[in-house]
């Protein structure tokens, strides 16, 4: 009988959160832009605590995790809960536990009070975004995201 | 002789936030949208820390303002500012404000470490993607964001 659990990552976790995460890059086609290591996880993680990390457990083995943090809504007025990573091994797909992952964090955020939860969907990858539309979540089809980053930050810090 | 100098929001200043995040709303055509109260702001800007806001005053007058607060990158490993409002008085446009208030913005994020600044623009807002995109900034066009808020938030979290 399989049983799913979730426990909240620590520090000692941070091998097993990175290869969370290059696994998630690698299905994404992206995982040339990984340059995350085991010591910037545990400097932003677990000193700063820039995000959270939650872990899936199938019968006490991580199967799944999650790494959230809070954004914040002027019109809202309060914190959101920002999901930037959601991830099951592909051996455990299809069993509910990433319905599962986003329902105890659609489950946190009610309890912390957030107004709503929000995460980024590449547009190709159509099983997910039907998923996700499965739950009741809508696309913000009519914004989109500008990032600057690297020399064009460091630059832009110092004309 | 106009003199452009930033300041931090303190939380005398929930008012004055709340009338810039209401006058970007209706440049956005969004104002149906907005619940935030000074109230809310006061908990959530200024005992629960979510947000931090900057003010550019031209001769000590709050001509613009802008609200962030910090993502993670799990690919980077690191914090990134995301800068959730940016606006400038409409009779103080055209000086160069809006550059301005990117470059302090810059500036802070890359003292504090981070890898990149992120922010959403609509889709039908060209001159300010016009704007964007001659500070270097560049759109994440394959990502659209996806969002559960309200009721459906609150279901997903109980069932």
């Amino acid at each position: 009988m399989e049983e799913l659990t979730f426990r909240t990552a620590e520090e000692r976790d941070c091998g097993l959160i990175l290869s969370f995460i290059k696994a998630l890059a690698a299905y994404e086609k992206m995982s040339d832009e990984v340059v995350a290591t085991e010591e910037l996880l545990r400097k932003w993680l677990f000193e700063k605590h820039s995000a959270e990390v939650l872990f899936a457990c199938e019968n006490g083995k991580e199967v799944g995790f999650a790494l959230f943090f809070h954004n914040f809504s002027t019109f809202v007025g309060r914190a959101g809960l920002y999901l930037e990573d959601l991830y099951v091994l592909p051996e455990y797909r299809g069993k509910g536990y990433g319905k599962a992952i986003l329902k105890r964090l659609a489950a946190i955020a009610v309890e912390r009070g957030c107004g709503r939860m929000e995460w980024v969907c590449l547009d190709w990858n159509k099983p997910s975004m039907d998923f996700y539309r499965s739950l009741g979540a809508r696309p913000m089809d009519e914004w989109t995201i500008w990032r600057v980053a690297g020399e064009t930050l460091d630059q832009l810090a110092k004309e």
